[in-house]
């Protein structure tokens, strides 16, 4: 029930979401998934599957892992952003754009 | 002066941002290094310069880029996002998720 | 033994590898690092852990997953593309090239 | 006429290229468009354009510049990899990667 996002830190009016966000249960579906993808390619190296093959699957685990990023950034902006007390805003902001960047530069 | 973001999307208590945001002048100023970059790699190309010295300069052009958007994005969180009226502010939140994900793959 | 890569693929006078190239076994530990990783994800959402780290943990997944591509995509190039037939060498590179476009905007 | 990619370091026989090779016509081609992308934004910023459609033309010059880098690898590989004499084709292959991995990470 619920994006995903610390309750605690929603303000009182916080407004209901949508949109990107990812429930706690959608998020854990698409992490099991993943978990799958990843022991999937363990298992095409250990097959001796052709490594063009294998990295079709790296580049598909890079994109769920994108999406999941998203819902966590959406909920993150609706919950902990925009839900904050004024006067944490801007430094919540900061820390999502920190975020960003590392997103965009893999760490 | 100020944060690039437009000034009409303000509500009344937005406050000073600072970290990521880049006012208008910071802009210009990254945007003309930007294309004086590329302008650096045509030159390369016509002057047969080693492939893989030009394929650096394409990533750091990209980095630069990077740092545009973070620039943008981050203004938009605190004019256009924090700053909307409240019934605009999850609206303006997907469309600034979209837009994080669109970089993330690039269009 | 020997860098990953169909063996079968491999001509007669192909080059000992170096640099970027993973071993079978390194490729196993380093799948089954992500594995972990990704299973710390699911269980920091579980336990309602901050937004913000647990997006820290996915960028560090993403680089991860690059070292893994970055492996692949080198024992790839001297094993099956430098390896080949000299008849086969430019539809291996096709190949190759495909696979880096989708690493660059996943999948 | 022909891929880019230094003449000099072809072997007699290396095959003729296609598939995500560029001319240096081509190339030049592409460059200028992304220069006038870039020029493009600049005007956006100064005119106050929206941000969110700012941000969108960032994604399409970073996907016109992966294309740029595929295209200059592509050449590379056929030309300074595959075309180069056989004792340097592991050293010209490392130095592929790495230029792939700064492209994954942006520098």
């Amino acid at each position: 029930m619920g994006v995903y996002g610390r309750v605690g830190d929603m303000a009182e009016n916080a407004t209901p979401v949508r949109g990107y966000s990812a429930s706690r249960e959608q998020l854990r579906r698409r992490l099991a998934r993943i978990q799958g993808q990843v022991g999937g390619i363990a298992k095409m190296v250990e097959e001796d599957r052709y490594c063009i093959d294998i990295l079709t699957q790296v580049a598909a685990i890079q994109a769920a892992l994108d999406k999941v990023a998203l819902g966590l950034l959406d909920g993150h902006a609706h919950t902990c952003v925009i839900g904050a007390e004024p006067g944490q805003q801007d430094a919540r902001t900061e820390e999502m754009m920190a975020a960003v960047g590392r997103l965009l530069r893999h760490g």
